[in-house]
């Protein structure tokens, strides 16, 4: 793996926090750390083209191989030349390894499993879990689908973005001790299997393992343990941190400190507005969210002085942009008006409108955090 | 209104047919003519934002009085500046009387009763139609609002656009002989208080006149008759003309003539692709239709060689724009494979990009058009 376009660059150390700034270099250009990860499922930011987001300086693009394996088919996008020809995206991508939606299916709404909100409903879309890998069954056409860390790997690989995730299996929350455990090995000769199937079919990609464990202390450090032995490019943390942010905060100060200080590091899935400044000292190297741009898509913009309901009665007849200072597409052509008009009126481009002003935002706020961190502030 | 900025000049007139080339000369800019005249009714071509419609070189935008009056207030408009100010688009503009949305909500889907395709709807939302006006109840906030000549020139000249349409009654298809007669000679009244209300309040703004009669000839030829010795700057043609494209042709070959040639004519609500080749040697300088954005939105796409549909299998690989000689945004950026895989996961963004081709489809169709004319072709 020597002759890797991936490399992992430590720019700044905090010496306040575990905070640094880095640069992850990619076959498709450099990221800089820490940074935010936008959403883009099915290849598309909701609502946002991909030239346009180009301007927006997203540097990190978190596809969902579930969806891609689905539609168009991992071999439609090899055929096209791989992801970014597909997408016309010139910058870094990275693809789950699919466990995540197939798993979600099983045990009710992601979100709310994860934060212990949801109740377990039933599994129709999975059919087996096995050794071997999950056995599902396509929304789009019924058929039935073997995923399993072996397939998972080689669908990352023809999809090609520049870094992929480990096959892993997402324990619910309201589990059992005896079978988040045996989950937990699972996981682990999942993730093995996948960085074997990896290496097996060199490519310039890299491949992160996942740290699971649960809410359980002692097995998140074994996770670490086990994994960071491993040559892996890079470290997801998986699974549930917590049920509420306290917890989370809590459990990855926990973790942070048991991850090789070398590589980088993602957090899976988190990105809330409020947790952000608590993830940046405790030194998480980038995280995807799909919240700013699902705030954006239900008239919520992100703005200094906090989010700002579009809808709300006085902005119709605020004849300025969303925020004065703000450089973004949106607020150097609309003023607030327009927009809490477009999005009364039902208007779809309030859609476009809204996510490119929350993005921004986020690449923005993103920049500050790691000139403060260069200032040793955080 | 000599001092006015409005100017028609004409260019060309064929030889072979009524066909002319001309140019509509407003406060902001020129309007090359024949032309398409996209709908933007709430002051957005849906899914498509104004910056990016500039590149596109739509010339003319039909706003909706009716549905601005509601969402969000003339006077919010005026008080931005007016519609250009307040949607950020510099090129011209044109609104209606908001009659026709009145009046299709009293008699069904617009379309269809155009059409004689529908059936009369109970006239729920409208509560009154008087010489005086029509009084509707909002479909907002259920408030009583009363339309008339002057209150639609009123809002329309807070609105701001350049060009204006009077106020007239949309007569149903299905009416008798006898109530035709009356709304036809109700809505020549409205009209000229429309042109009184207009001139005693002057502004940089034109107004056209719409030709009613619906399907009765004579009833055409008095409308051209009484409309054209009115100082009205242009023609629109409303109601309807035939319940099929033939019966169109046909009246509108009957009409034209009868207009005067020194002044620009607007075809009320017809674009389809199949009707365009008729319209233009007919003399029809303007025409607006939310055809091409609607169909767009479908995944109808047009081509040169005819409308394509977008989710048709074969295209899931079709690595190559939607037409090879297209110079659209999303022709440069995108293969028929990546649209055809958006439009399948239903991702919002092809709305914005199958709109953008369309649309871009349409201004050049309408360029060929006026070279063919010059050419002495058509």
């Amino acid at each position: 793996m020597t002759q890797k376009t991936f490399k992992f660059e430590i720019i700044y150390k905090s010496s306040k926090s575990r905070a640094r700034v880095g640069r992850i270099h990619t076959p498709h250009g450099v990221i800089e750390t820490p940074n935010f990860v936008g959403v883009g499922t099915n290849g598309s930011l909701k609502a946002l083209d991909n030239v346009l987001l180009n301007e927006i300086d997203l540097q990190l693009m978190f596809c969902n191989t579930y969806h891609l394996m689905i539609q168009p088919g991992s071999e439609v996008v090899q055929q096209a030349g791989g992801i970014h020809n597909f997408i016309n995206r010139k910058r870094p991508i990275i693809t789950d390894s699919g466990g995540f939606q197939v798993f979600s299916l099983a045990y009710g709404g992601v979100a709310n499993e994860i934060k212990s909100k949801g109740t377990k409903t039933n599994a129709s879309s999975v059919i087996k879990i096995t050794e071997e890998g999950v056995l599902f069954r396509s929304y789009k056409d019924g058929d039935r689908i073997l995923l399993t860390p072996e397939t998972s790997i080689r669908a990352q690989k023809k999809i090609g973005a520049d870094i992929m995730i480990s096959f892993d299996e997402l324990p619910p929350y309201h589990i059992s001790p005896d079978k988040l455990r045996r989950s937990f090995e699972r996981t682990h000769r999942w993730e093995k299997r996948s960085l074997d199937t990896h290496l097996l079919h060199p490519s310039d990609q890299a491949l992160y393992a996942v740290i699971h464990g649960g809410i359980d202390k002692k097995l998140r450090q074994t996770s670490c343990a086990i994994l960071r032995d491993l040559p892996f490019d890079g470290f997801a943390i998986g699974g549930s941190v917590g049920k509420n942010r306290e917890e989370m905060y809590e459990m990855l100060g926990y973790v942070m400190p048991e991850l090789p200080v070398d590589k980088p590091n993602h957090l899976l899935g988190i990105g809330d507005l409020e947790s952000v400044p608590h993830l940046v000292p405790l030194g998480i190297d980038t995280f995807d969210s799909s919240h700013p741009t699902k705030a954006a898509r239900h008239g919520l913009l992100f703005t200094k002085q906090g989010p700002l309901r579009l809808a709300k009665h006085g902005n119709s007849t605020r004849f300025e942009p969303i925020e004065a200072d703000c450089t973004c597409y949106t607020c150097k052509n609309y003023t607030m008006a327009y927009l809490n008009h477009l999005f009364k009126a039902h208007e779809p481009v309030i859609l476009t409108l809204a996510t490119i002003h929350n993005v921004h935002f986020m690449m923005d706020m993103m920049r500050r955090y790691r000139e403060a961190i260069l200032r040793d502030e955080i």
